[in-house]
């Protein structure tokens, strides 16, 4: 196939269709676009929640021995230290995020915006994977405990606090999942395509 | 722009420029598939690896007291458990897909195949990237231990053990950054084109 430029009118091409002087149809890319925005919204809710959840856990027991205070609090651990700054980084990005993704919506067919998005979801993807798996882990032994290297479960003691970051650490998975839903819904949505 | 269609041996339209009756002239979409089967290799490499390290991690010291014998080993960490086969079902998915990878060498244009990848991979890469941080918290936690909840690292006595599996998760590391990668390439080769 040979194209001809024939008007600008004749730019509302989809899905490999050619509709010369039709008005302006965005079809289904524009519904992907504005879906996109409604989950981005989510997305940012979840990850933004599951840092302040995690940042503001800390629980203090009432009693104390001669050796010890009991305080657990999310800066015991590095690992949930790093679950916070990791999810207020993916939710500050995905706020950054929300003009490119309105920009798709006014411009179904481009495939910058898009393939930006995809690109910066698949390294937050990571980011925010990482941090909620490592916390879920950390979480899992202050539930469970280990006998064969003899960590003690510590949620019998801070039940407040393994609620708090056990809700943090779900949190981060529903923002994970939103952000797979994303880069599907992008990439689905990229070819077939040849205007920037 | 208006599309007419004026021969068969015309269809070499890369990067939405338009060369009719001219040779077939992939460019650079195949070199983007080539590399993506190289580092594909690369991956299956690392995920195989990484599951093979810590699936064969295992150490006896060669003393014991009344109370404990002291053995450590892979399975009694449930988050080393679940890392094995996490990694075992990466390494066989980028196996299975390797197919996919070079339909994408010998129809560098076509994008089913290209899209068909970037899901999986994404797919993958979450589990990958969760099981990977998950047994890096837990490596971290042997080798350091925690204060706070009174955990002991236990990577003193058990320095071969640990030595493994730090090793297994930077394997897996290595395979969460070639799937990015991969995914990344896909996405950018991905738009500019009509031909399924």
């Amino acid at each position: 196939m040979s194209t001809i430029d024939v008007s600008e009118s004749s730019k509302n091409i989809g899905n490999g269709r050619k509709v010369p002087g039709a008005p302006l149809r965005p079809g289904w890319k524009k519904g992907v676009a504005i879906m996109d925005f409604i989950l981005r919204l989510g997305a940012i809710a979840a990850s933004l929640g599951a840092a302040a959840s995690m940042a503001t856990s800390d629980q203090t027991l009432p009693f104390f021995t001669q050796f010890f205070q009991f305080e657990a609090s999310y800066d015991s651990f590095s690992t949930f230290q790093f679950f916070v700054i990791a999810m207020a980084f993916v939710g500050g990005y995905l706020v950054l995020s929300i003009p490119f993704s309105i920009v798709t919506i006014i411009r179904p067919h481009a495939a910058g915006p898009r393939l930006f998005l995809i690109i910066l979801d698949t390294v937050f993807l990571t980011l925010s994977t990482s941090s909620g798996a490592a916390a879920a882990a950390i979480v899992y032994l202050a539930h469970n405990g280990n006998q064969d290297s003899n960590w003690l479960a510590i949620c019998n003691q801070f039940g407040d606090f393994c609620q708090q970051i056990s809700g943090a650490v779900v949190a981060s998975l529903v923002a994970v999942l939103l952000l797979v839903v994303l880069i599907v819904m992008s990439a689905v949505a990229l070819p077939h395509n040849s205007y920037l």
